[in-house]
């Protein structure tokens, strides 16, 4: 069952207007998987050419359809290629149906699309344990071809939502070489659906030509400066993925362009900080600025342990600037901390430095950045030259109404 | 300020009988550290051939007395020792002031009770981040000390409380070599006063005779078992500590004896699980399973991956058996994990088994488990002899409500 859940005080006002890609279409059917009265399959498909890049959840237990995507990615195919989606659904601990039910899916969208099954990806989000209903999505596969359209993303971002409280888009345009290159993508996140956990799907497209090699480190590097510096609740999904397709048919060649790598994150922060947006229960928007670290990766460590703690989410629900809290997460992270050489502020309020609280902090201050809907947090180690930032969102009623009152 | 929080659901009956300590002696004052109308204040005091051992937060922030503790510790001294302990203000994050206070208090109790300094222990839990009136505190010792006795333990209990619901107390008697031997130990936790963090403070005491290298293997090992596999919501204190004090009065020397070790084990799990009972927001009161993962280390990451996961911990508050949230917890703590080998039980229920649900389960006999006021998840890995079992609680509207909307 669906929540009928408000649209997050955090969302932005409207669905972004995205460019066309060239080489890709996209199509959505509702096929009745778990929802009614709505759609609930999308499919995109790209031209021959596309080179495909992807990176997943690293959970032990991930689900089918994230096992066949590993399992194709990197054989560097110069075919066209599909991604199939279902919501409802996540095809996750079904046994041995679940490798079943991809099979049947890729090799129908396989026939009716004239790919290879091995250039057929697919994903599913919303109930775990449940065998998925394929023959469902199977019988839509016609309908789905037929409706294709370069136009239609708006479309496949409204089916991929479980409870996600709005549809999350964004893109960007660079000139390189004096010619336009366009990036496209959408996401789903931090919806909720029992007896499911919070699932985060992401597609970007771009008619940028770069081979499958590069466009996979590409990916995976941005990635560890945007989806992975993330978190709402601390809990991974087994059936998160992130895939990124270059349809080459702007003919521009970004092979080791700064400029292409700089509009691709900026994608990708934007849907990122959708995701959080739409954190189940959020009603305030944290960025926590983590500097002068040991190391990046102690950066990120401390970053993300202040981002998980759930005394620290309290406080920021409560409009509490409380910087104990923060404290107490530097100190139980495991990364290097000085307790004398820390500097907390909360927005541009100098709040605690060397080891103490600043000689010219006044709560009210404080408490007035509390106040608002977006709040950084900033933590100067003073150690050495890591650095990283990560967002979060606030720990609410909420969340508890969305994740235990109501029940499967 | 402290909350009036209604006495947990969770809470024993009553404080229990503890047996006296030989060669121990307990008071309490009301010193208003902070509090007012209540006592704040502990110390007990040990005589001489006393061994003390301890194990403290590893928090890179911990505080000034668990600093100074540790410091301590290890000595082999054979003089007398004492330990004091306040509540109100954790005397964290205090800067300089933070060992000044600590100093100025083990002078003063060193010079009431003519024992060097290096054998006065102390801890404090409350505010973080505000200097120690340790003056109140000093200005009371004389009164602490006309006041000791060996049956005060339950005054030195109630002392050290902050938010706690109920004062926590725990016993244990056992024959060695004809002779008994006694153990009695307090603690506090899970208890919250804003805008500190939840502290667990502990503190047993025996009769037993232990040299303090050997006592301080047996605390390390216990505690691992015990203490450190609890959790109320993940985040730890920079105060926690435990001390162990062997007063050696009853004669029997427990060197090597496994019914000691067994006696003692007894009295942490005892006041371990009470802490547990008084999480915050605490309406059940889960033990976590695990066996046959790939080893004992294994074991303990999966466990406390599951009790610590949000998503399983509002599930419980829920009443909802939500096998695929366990999945996931799983799925993301990074030990081994064959996703087709696991077993899921919920108490003696079958709910998951060979990579998907049990083909005999039924929601109603899950639902059926989840509804009680303690609740077992089992889980088996199929993979090794590696085991572990760990204890939490759930994730509800009383945790975010005392977190969250009260303000210091």
């Amino acid at each position: 069952m669906v929540q009928s859940l408000p649209r997050s005080p955090l969302a932005p006002a409207t669905f972004p207007d995205l460019p066309v890609i060239n080489g890709v279409r996209f199509a959505s059917v509702a096929a009745g998987v778990k929802y009614q009265g709505r759609t609930d399959v999308m499919l995109a498909q790209m031209e021959p050419g596309t080179t495909v890049a992807g990176v997943f959840t690293k959970s032990a237990t991930r689900s089918a359809p994230v096992r066949d995507c590993q399992a194709k990615l990197g054989t560097n195919g110069q075919d066209g290629a599909a991604i199939l989606v279902n919501s409802g659904n996540s095809n996750a601990f079904t046994g041995h149906f679940g490798q079943t039910s991809v099979s049947e899916i890729t090799a129908a969208v396989a026939q009716a699309t004239d790919l290879p099954a091995t250039r057929v990806f697919t994903a599913s989000t919303g109930v775990i344990g449940e065998p998925l209903p394929h023959d469902r999505i199977v019988a839509k596969i016609a309908e789905l071809e037929t409706g294709l359209a370069d136009s239609r993303i708006k479309d496949a971002a409204d089916a991929i939502m479980t409870t996600d409280t709005f549809a999350k888009g964004a893109s960007a345009q660079v000139k390189i070489d004096g010619q336009m290159v366009n990036i496209a993508g959408i996401a789903k996140g931090s919806g909720m659906i029992a007896p499911d956990m919070a699932t985060m799907l992401v597609y970007i497209f771009t008619d940028a030509k770069l081979a499958e090699a590069p466009l996979q480190t590409l990916l995976a590097s941005i990635c560890d400066r945007t989806f992975n510096c993330i978190t709402v609740d601390s809990d991974t999904s087994t059936s998160d993925s992130l895939m990124l397709c270059a349809t080459g048919a702007s003919g521009v060649d970004v092979t080791g362009s700064d400029e292409f790598a700089a509009a691709l994150e900026t994608v990708m922060l934007d849907l990122c900080h959708q995701v959080v947006r739409d954190g189940e229960g959020a009603t305030k928007f944290v960025e926590i600025q983590i500097t002068a670290a040991a190391s990046d990766a102690d950066a990120k460590v401390h970053g993300l342990s202040i981002a998980n703690s759930p005394l620290v989410k309290t406080a920021i629900a409560g409009e509490d600037p409380n910087w104990g809290r923060v404290v107490m997460a530097i100190g139980k992270s495991g990364a290097a901390a000085d307790r004398d050489l820390l500097s907390i502020s909360f927005g541009d309020v100098l709040v605690a430095e060397k080891g103490w609280v600043s000689p010219n902090y006044r709560e009210e201050d404080g408490a007035a950045v509390m106040k608002r809907d977006e709040i950084t947090i900033k933590v100067d180690f003073g150690l050495g030259n890591g650095c990283a930032t990560v967002w979060t969102c606030d720990l609410t009623h909420g969340y508890i109404q969305i994740n235990a009152d109501y029940r499967s």
